[in-house]
């Protein structure tokens, strides 16, 4: 597919939302959209849609709109949640459980393949079928088992040492709950951050700025 | 404290980041930083720093730095995270759990008073002393307890109906992790949206691209 180099990562980001709406457009039987009804649905300028999409080469005919289907499916192959990526959790508290079954049930391209914790009586349970391993454990796995992807759902304090240590197995992307600021490439390897907890200030935020006005 | 009005989303997004800084500083026993240390830890320009903290009046004191405990506290204020609002959560699925145990755990200014489940099954578990009530039951709940923050941690499908509900309840924020894509300002609200499966997209956008390269 003829693809520009240097995207932004504003447009990257905005594919899993074409990705999503596409996906519902689909289920509901509708099999073609122009760029003016699909900006409506989704809040962005029909502009920036062509905008967005010409960067991977275009997909619309100019008069007839998208095809929902194949759109959707040409976006996830960009996304690449058609391939399967082998990933373990580092860190079995709640937020790790939490992420590890919604890795399981929503998530197209990831394949949970392991569970780490440094707790001992953690490690033995099972989450829907894994068992959670010991970090000791953590070596041996990787070299086995080649896992692609890390997702650090582990303290601050234990964040940079732990993903220095997956860096040296082969982990190409970490998923990053950790309170830890990586930068979006680290050694060489892609993270993806998610501050649950910058989130919920922001919301604060904003209530407390109504309360004062 | 002299604030300037119209503060740009992505200077408010920031101010989580200064707070977790700050508090790891202050935890480590560092009384004074100048804004060059600060933008070294945090990879922002010191001029980002310095009008950042402008908008809200400024904090420094020029060739002295900042107080990091005081900035650390005002910071804090200008989140809200010293006022506590009482927060429901709707949806107990494995996210709900999660999120409603983050709350209870790790989130300073919000105060987690009550789950909602549409589900007979889940109805009447305990999750950490908090029964999960009947969706039925949130009418009333709503007009005695008078919650201002709901988590949605529903179906997409259901996302929209329930938002316009606790509206007219009288909630004023909404956490919203269903795959629905609220505005932040939703009929007079403010939403803060966590698309999780999005941002796993992007990471795996970024290591199909590796593949590709």
């Amino acid at each position: 597919m003829p693809k520009k180099d240097n995207i932004s990562l504003s447009v990257i980001k905005r594919l899993p939302r074409y990705y999503r709406f596409l996906g519902v457009l689909k289920e509901k039987g509708i099999n073609r959209i122009s760029s003016k009804e699909l900006s409506q649905k989704m809040n962005i300028t029909a502009s920036q849609i062509r905008q967005d999409l010409n960067c991977f080469g275009g997909f619309g005919q100019q008069g007839y709109g998208y095809n929902v289907e194949d759109l959707h499916q040409e976006i996830g192959q960009i996304l690449g949640v058609n391939d399967v990526l082998s990933s373990i959790v580092i860190g079995a508290g709640n937020l790790g459980r939490a992420v590890s079954l919604h890795i399981m049930f929503e998530s197209k391209g990831f394949n949970l393949t392991g569970i780490f914790d440094k707790k001992e009586a953690i490690c033995g349970k099972i989450i829907r079928g894994i068992p959670v391993r010991h970090i000791d454990q953590l070596e041996e796995f990787c070299l086995e088992r080649l896992p692609k992807v890390a997702v650090l759902c582990i303290p601050r304090d234990a964040a940079l040492e732990t993903a220095e240590q997956l860096c040296e197995l082969g982990i190409k992307g970490i998923w990053n709950f950790s309170h830890y600021d990586f930068t979006s490439h680290f050694n060489g390897i892609r993270v993806e951050n998610v501050h649950l907890s910058d989130s919920l200030m922001t919301l604060s935020y904003y209530l407390n700025e109504n309360n004062n006005a």
